[in-house]
């Protein structure tokens, strides 16, 4: 019995890591030699560098950058164990959660750090990137990496202008003489699984402006600047990202990496499956189990486990979902090779019950639906095989890549 | 695909009838052509009665007789579908739902309507009883039953005692000359999970008469009374009632029948399973579903879960179990053929949200639970039969024992 153990992070309680030490702790009570492999993933968006760097036993290195705000700040960008894709978090130079609360300033935050993370990434000789751009606190339509990486934007009198987006309706002019030519010769894989599209209703500024602090008076400046900005930046890539979806992901950094990047952007979860490798662990397997917080029907649009449970699907491993919470519409994942979804609650309780003791709930749990599962002849039997777990979760004890 | 619904009530919020109901619509949404068999069961307490008429398409016959309070009461027994076994439910006659709210007089109550039950089965031909004892207001250790029966129970005046455990110390003599003689010539099947003896700090009086409205001092009372007319009993049938077990069952009537009958005593689960004849549904049954309100360590005492997961191993059945709440020290219960224990929860909810949609979470719950088990080449084809339902629970729609 092999059983990949591939979970989300369960948000305010368990990190994917601890999830899936948990799940891998139910499963041993229920069958002590059941293979196990902890491959514990994220959606693509905050966390991806550690994950695929922890999944790949790669490193990373500190980066010092201008943050958010324009204070100096220590970031970081990940190398994986190929050791020549490099993971660049845009969050950690220009997250949200660099910002202080009640600090939010959405018309000055800069994705400056953001451009030079990959600016230090090149000069140590990196050409390819994958950049994962979620819980970003910015709004500058990626002005500021823009200008990290050598592009001039300029007002009507020739200067440079400002950080943030509250700055861009000065643009008069981009001069891209001195925009790094290495990005050129790199290829970037944003990890995004936003299809917004630079402005409009719909666009970054009104979608995600008020999340990062934007009053409704704050939004539309922001949109008519991202509506500026698209006008010049189409005037000199001849990429319209007006309406282009998913220009608007990031504060409009991601139509910045569509215009001026040879950039392709593709579902988070996807990207990370892609280079954790986790197909290839698929082989011989009999179950994947992976979970998160909460799983309903927008669980169907890119989440983890749905990812994880396609992924699966394609060589016929069927998955099993544990969440903490189990809304409506989940029926559609069947569709996906979701065999059956399952919430780690044992009991009544509240939220705050729940998410305290989310670690026993979701090894007891765990242990009682690969009871169910595993409780069949051909499953108890002619798959058991006596070897211990590879664990692949525990970035500080290991050293390879597989520990027996 | 054969699988056996066997639940118990949900107390509080579903009868077992609609529990097993809700399972078996999880159970077709998972499984469309899965063939089910509808057998709600109860412990042998409260509703034997009804769940044993029920699953044997038997009748009930009213019978007019003196409730606890010594008022007239309408009663009821059962006749099985075998038309030879006549089921008595204590607390149609004597039970603690027949005494309204702060009118509790555990002196004074009496069994004597229970006597005049088995009295009318016995005019109307039957030998064979199954009594269910479950739920009684008397403390009165049987003898208002033997009363019932023609056993004088006589003062030192040669007067015969009143009705009630109060009256016990009163009793000088026991004549059993007029005591029906047609006891003799039947059997008697107690369904009774009590193992407590009569007298003493274990016994009925201090065990059960709190419930039944004993203060401490009316404890004190009760054993002193039932001390005494274990004596008497003794001296007449020879049966030292004091510290026999189960003797001290539903106020003493236990030992009633220990002493003065021939009658058998056996956990009450286990009569509604032999009776229920669900060991002839287990046949070809790939699994048994059953479930109560709450599972826990003391489920592993004799409840119905534990009976029905039991009986089901013994012919090599798994059984899943479903609870409301799942409570701590479950592992013992995969010793007795239970692969997997789960909760009806799904989210964070308190007790009342969980009771109001019990229904519905059990159906949910049910669904996934039967797909984690049901998703696996073994079960899943080489088991599957295109029959429809056998539904055994429908009493008021059905006719024959199987209706398809």
């Amino acid at each position: 019995m092999k059983i990949i153990i591939a979970p989300d992070s369960f948000k305010g309680s368990l990190r994917a890591v601890e999830a899936a030490n948990a799940m891998n702790s139910g499963i041993k009570r229920a069958f002590p030699n059941a293979e196990t492999v902890l491959l514990p993933v994220g959606d693509g968006g905050e966390g991806t560098m550690d994950t695929l760097v922890s999944v790949t036993d790669g490193t990373t290195k500190n980066v010092p950058v201008i943050g958010p705000l324009g204070n100096e700040v220590t970031a970081k960008y990940g190398i994986l164990g190929d050791k020549k894709t490099c993971v660049i978090e845009m969050a950690t130079a220009s997250g949200l959660d660099l910002v202080p609360n009640g600090k939010l300033a959405p018309l000055e935050t800069t994705t400056f750090g953001t451009g030079q993370l990959i600016k230090q990434a090149l000069d140590d000789g990196y050409t390819s990137f994958i950049l994962a751009i979620g819980g970003s606190a910015t709004n500058d339509g990626g002005a500021g990496m823009l200008q990290a990486l050598g592009l001039k934007i300029l007002d009507e009198n020739g200067n440079e202008i400002g950080f943030g987006g509250g700055e861009l309706h000065k643009v008069a002019k981009l001069d891209v003489r001195s925009f790094d030519q290495r990005i050129k010769n790199s290829n970037f894989l944003i990890a995004s699984d936003v299809k917004n599209p630079l402005i409009g209703l719909d666009g970054a500024s009104h979608v995600f402006g008020p999340q990062k602090g934007a009053t409704p008076k704050i939004v539309r400046i922001l949109d008519d600047n991202l509506t500026h900005w698209a006008n010049e930046v189409a005037t000199v890539t001849g990429v319209f990202l007006h309406n282009l979806p998913g220009a608007g992901a990031a504060g409009g950094i991601g139509g910045a990496f569509l215009a001026f990047f040879s950039a392709e952007m593709k579902r988070g979860i996807d990207v990370v499956l892609e280079y954790s490798k986790f197909a290839s662990f698929l082989h011989d397997a009999d179950l994947v189990i992976t979970g998160e917080g909460k799983v309903d029907s927008q669980t169907a649009s890119g989440k983890t486990p749905l990812g994880v449970a396609e992924a699966a699907k394609l060589q016929g491993v069927p998955t099993i979902i544990i969440a903490g919470t189990v809304g409506d519409g989940i029926d559609v994942l069947h569709d996906h090779g979701v065999i059956s979804v399952h919430s780690i609650m044992n009991k009544p309780m509240n939220l705050e019950e729940s998410m305290e003791n989310a670690a026993e709930l979701l090894e007891l749990s765990t242990e009682q639906v690969v009871r169910a599962w595993g409780s069949n002849p051909f499953h108890a039997s002619a798959h058991v095989v006596p070897v211990t777990s590879r664990v692949l979760s525990n970035i500080s004890s290991r050293k390879g890549r597989v520990s027996e």
